[in-house]
């Protein structure tokens, strides 16, 4: 069954040693990165993978992988990494179909990630109690284009709960994940998972602490390093540059 | 939606401190484990997370996680770590409704992570020219009720090539690598990746050298280290224990 | 100046592909590993570095490295490794020449790295609460060969102090080495270091913070991880074993 | 017996909060970083550690640590971290006493270390064919008032050899670090080590392989990774910053 666009579907624009450029497919005149305009109303339901001559250009347009999306992502804080995101999502049981709540939103590159490994029949929830990273997170969402997975909503889970239940996974990316973890329990299925991430070894031990003492089955807790290699002329080597610490993974599993 | 059992599904059945165990929702009684044998046929049409009495003991009987599946592989050989299985599948580009080439099948852990990923709409092809690997994938792959979504092939992709066009990814879990490039380039749809799996840098430096000298764009090479964090009384110290070395991995995109 | 065996001094009998044996230049007959018996009445005064034969085979009679050294301690518990023994000494500065106090003496293993170090014209006061840990360090320094550099005492520095003054470095090994860190500032020489080890991140927490309240300057926290490699026929790599986790590393200095 | 300063040792001119200013114990004024001018001349048999009044502010005048001499290093080109340092004098056995060949000299970073290591009664042969780099290394080991410990040589012993016999040690700092490994061989004494420092895989392995087929024993292969911890407000956690890699060592022993 060949692969075709629809309207509303985030695509990337690249030609060789060029950064990939996140578009829309989209009816009219949208504005791409700081190189200009572009109309791609004529690829809507054409297949995926096509040239397109843009500014006499030769581009490749083609679906954005989970690297893209985050790459694309405009953020005000400090994001998660690819390499803690897919580790945290793993841990917290998130896969396709999954229903999952996260808080919080934060600027929504981890939102991004959940909405696109869960696929067309998952659904995430975004909670966060700040309107302004909503509202950054939401955009980011939509120029992923993955608005229709997610729900965002303005609430402080620490202190109003989670009221959803049933849920695959909830994540959290707070300080203090441990005031989230008895309302996480409540809202998972049986068999679901939270995972949290905090860049401290303090709210590490908290947090572990609280899932074994709120029942919480098969705890984990641990780290992910990235070490680049360099491939040169003289020969391979692990990059000299390497982000020393990012932050610490916890998971816990409900009725197990 | 309620979340409903259909016939063919993998299930863990779990008790609070016991491991999970694999099930199938199916009809007449399978062994379980080393424990003994059950009947689910009752569970089909029902919903998911239900309480099952067995043997006089209450159960939970929910979905797999990845995790569950890959702990659940029947290993003939070393299997690829959860660690390097999921970041593989995000250099590669693995994603629901992925299509990807995979070769070799090995004992099928790499197969099962990347079934589960693409979802109900991917598809896997996985390769292998060893009769015996193929039967031992084929068997893990059915165990976690991912069948539908795999074709195994016996074929030796190093000299035969890969057959097929317009993937969204090819993974290589191979020792020599470069042999494939020149032919999953040609499989791959624009945009697609291909990812790599190898234990040594001498492989690991053939493998980028051959990626970027047949015009593959995004060449990435790494490593995952993954550091457990023990939380006891005493305090929170990183795991005494730790694998120092898995695999290295690395990757490219075509057309980019 | 031709390099010739003293009395006393502790030796490496060794022959190709066997391991190190420490034995001591020493008048009568000494057991050596569990191998048997050897005279070395014979050497004293002779040049170091020549040909043996015992029981019919040609060894070696060398000086040992600090390697041999740690690699004879017969252990009680945990001793530290080399590469946390050589970083904790190059951060509490000891080198030749230095006078160091070392609490607690444990099973003597950082005894004799620093008693190695500071050569002839340094000294170790190493201090212990408990008897049965002075006594196996004490004997493991004197198998060692360094006996002359070090003074054993049992003493609670905790409670009761380090009642020395001057010292190059204080060196701490102890599970609550902030008890100690006022009585080692006293005993410290202007510029001088102390330098603790300790297994959590808790301890190494709280050391820190009593290091920076109490004037310590040029305050460091670390950790040091050993990766080895592996050149086999197929390639390099990481070795797969490798320990996760020793103990932080931590130091101030006095006036600085 | 009380440390006072002879004339010609290096000093360290510190106050609290500024960096360690590396000077000389010598008659007549000197200048000291870029701070001003100093007339130290007083200071020649009086006690080690005093205070003393320069500009109007106390400072103390002590001797370096190790770490003091490596931070004043002036560098032409990288020079080896405090990490491999240490641990390549441990993993090459130098120590108080020990005569060392070295090549090459670089920027006498190394040739500072194994200086400071060897002591008084220690001797350090520095080799290389490049006279500019002779001369730097010669000013950094003026500087750190180690020149009677150290002979350089304008010498390519890749070509050349090492013409010394019965040493402790051979300390490689090399790109090509095996065609010289016959000379080291030849040059050790029984018992002694050569220890070699190189950035890329290749060299490591091709320093391994010539390891072992000539005859060198303990044949070690490791690297060194320091991770910095930072206690702060929020609590303690890793360092963001880290260097993902400096370089490889390894080391084998004659006659073993």
């Amino acid at each position: 069954m060949e692969d075709r666009w629809r309207e509303g579907d985030a695509g990337i624009l690249k030609r060789p040693g060029s950064p990939p450029l996140l578009v829309r497919i989209a009816r009219g005149v949208q504005s791409v990165g700081e190189e200009g305009a572009i109309d791609l109303s004529g690829e809507i339901d054409q297949p995926v993978g096509r040239s397109i001559t843009w500014s006499g250009t030769s581009y490749l347009l083609f679906r954005p992988s989970l690297g893209d999306l985050l790459a694309s992502v405009r953020r005000g804080a400090q994001i998660v990494t690819a390499k803690d995101a897919v580790h945290l999502l793993y841990l917290a049981g998130v896969g396709p179909g999954a229903t999952v709540a996260e808080a919080g939103a934060g600027s929504g590159a981890l939102t991004v990630a959940i909405a696109f490994s869960v696929g067309p029949q998952g659904h995430v929830t975004s909670f966060d109690r700040r309107k302004d990273f909503l509202a950054a997170a939401r955009a980011n969402v939509e120029r992923a284009g993955l608005s229709d997975r997610v729900t965002f909503r303005e609430r402080d889970v620490a202190t109003e709960g989670i009221d959803l239940t049933g849920l695959t996974s909830v994540v959290l990316d707070l300080a203090e994940p441990w005031n989230v973890l008895t309302s996480a329990r409540e809202a998972l299925a049986p068999g679901g998972f939270v995972g949290t991430y905090t860049p401290t070894y303090n709210q590490l031990e908290r947090t572990v602490r609280a899932l074994r003492s709120l029942g919480f089955g098969e705890v984990r807790a641990l780290e992910v390093l990235e070490r680049g290699l360099h491939v040169g002329e003289g020969g391979t080597r692990p990059e000299f540059e390497m982000l020393g610490h990012t932050g610490f993974l916890a998971s816990g599993r409900k009725g197990s």
